[in-house]
């Protein structure tokens, strides 16, 4: 494992490749490597790209990726599929994106489709995108499906959140919308060749203008961000910008606008927060892992299974389940 | 309280809005209703509504909850909202839906849009559907926007879960959708007055079929559904309906099939295998709840900003920190 670990540091592909499938069946090679790869880390701009099923989110991240590649940068993919462990269908999406990127020098597409041992994609990811860091990759784009929690929080794992619509997707009062804009840093119009493209612009540039009309009168997550803007003055201005994925168009826009995002970010105090809140969910979520492992180890499997049965059959109320389990733990 | 949740059993929905509120903004509270309310549930049918942005999810979500109460149902409406805690959104698009359905007897509409101190969406909305359960609405709509993990696991929640579609979306490869298909016990193509819904119903019936194809060769959770199809070998055969939510079309035949469903359930083992297994996770979701109280009340503020800072600047890394912070807290 050590070997592998300083083969990863320089940044060989195999290694890299074989560390991941670790991580993902074993918790114990996750420790080992992230523990071993963490003083190297840090370096990574990691970009969430995020967005509903059929914005052409992925053929966005391949040819983002090419693009980082023409401009000297080495750039890992991670795909994140969280509902399809069941089919394997990842593996086919993965075959064809692989094809699509063969012979792109420096690009390493990875899909995490299963869920290990690891106790949830959100940790695997972590740890995954620690391999990259401390494999020198430059850019890592995290790509989930989806507009869910889950997302949001991947997202909120970014340094630089990307949110892809297609054209007609944000006409519709969708309430969900309006959230998954506040976590934007970039807003992308994808297949804007299609007459309805200008259309969601627009409505999309009204969200944005009413989100942050509406960031005056709140509190909470809202006024942190209003705190930053004052250290900031300047702040950071969501752009609404076009592409056409599947020609290429409007991709170098889109990265100009990723790296001018990190600029503002390492020119203010926001990069800093970011890791801060990063480091602050990760030890929260690798905390509670601790806890299950601990816990499942401690309690004898049968006389949980039996606590289970009295819930289900109202022998007792789940509190009272959940107060009993918490006491034999800490005995 | 007590006073209250007496007149929430009789079914009286000013104290249903008012305990529902104060479940939202104290665990304490939550757990004095759900406990006092625990042994009056496990009379409703819960069912899950999921499908992406833009599908008319709502809509139909609305015409179905008409549908049930025209047959004599109480019906109740969570629309969980997991993304806009921020903006208010959620507000609006819940008044244009509670206009919608004014004056329709027995349907109750509670959108779930804020992350109270009950520490997430799934933990709150478990505790709202008890409390319906208890008010005896027979039939409760979880109506979750995305198709990301958090859907996935609201979803695994309901004992029916019906997968929305709109025509044109199933028609890419789109990996996540085999892993959203896998959960649904009953797949709608809405807005079917579309010219390309034909397509859309066969793309995803040969998806279905793959999908049933592919069971054979797997383990785990595959597994798990081989066994239980073979304890009942006519198994449950997932349909695909077609609906135009707007026009009222096909939703007498989507409530059909629910029921249906539900009898299913009921005649084989499997109304039982999910009750046992949302207990469980509901359990083990609690459980981490508890622990990370705990551990917030246990180890100093002062001690855990320091601990971020160190692992942020790269002086200690996240499972040496985890290892110190258990070990502090085991204490």
């Amino acid at each position: 494992m050590n070997d592998l670990l300083e083969k990863v540091k320089e940044g060989n592909d195999r290694a890299i490749a074989r560390v991941i499938t670790l991580i993902e069946n074993s918790d114990k090679a996750a420790h080992t490597a992230v523990s071993a790869l963490y003083p190297s880390t840090g370096q990574a701009h990691i970009i969430g790209i995020t967005g509903p099923p059929g914005s052409g989110k992925s053929t966005l991240v391949n040819e983002l990726a090419k693009r980082f590649s023409a401009d000297g940068e080495r750039v890992a993919i991670i795909a994140i599929d969280p509902s399809s462990p069941f089919t394997g269908g990842a593996l086919l999406g993965d075959r064809v994106r692989m094809q699509e990127l063969a012979g792109q020098d420096g690009i390493f597409i990875r899909s995490m489709a299963s869920r290990g041992s690891l106790g949830g994609l959100a940790s695997a990811t972590s740890a995954v995108i620690k391999v990259f860091d401390a494999a020198k990759f430059g850019i890592i784009l995290v790509e989930t499906v989806g507009v869910g929690q889950a997302e949001v929080d991947i997202a909120r794992a970014a340094h630089t959140t990307v949110v892809v619509e297609a054209p007609g997707m944000g006409d519709d009062i969708q309430t969900s919308k309006a959230g998954i804009l506040e976590i934007a840093d970039i807003l992308v119009v994808n297949k804007s060749d299609r007459p309805e493209a200008l259309r969601t612009v627009k409505a999309l540039e009204m969200m944005l203008h009413m989100g942050q009309a509406a960031d005056i009168g709140h509190h909470g997550q809202l006024a942190q961000r209003e705190q930053s803007l004052e250290t900031n003055p300047q702040g950071w201005q969501v752009e609404v910008l076009q592409t056409v994925a599947i020609e290429g168009e409007g991709i170098r826009e889109l990265a100009e606008g990723i790296r001018a995002h990190k600029a503002f970010l390492l020119s203010s105090s926001e990069w800093a927060q970011r890791e801060n809140q990063r480091v602050r969910s990760e030890l929260e979520r690798m905390l509670q892992d601790r806890f299950m492992t601990q816990f499942l180890h401690k309690i004898p499997k049968g006389s949980r299974a039996h606590l289970v049965s009295a819930v289900v059959n109202r022998e007792i109320d789940l509190y009272t389940a959940v107060d009993r389990l918490f006491k034999q733990f800490s005995e």
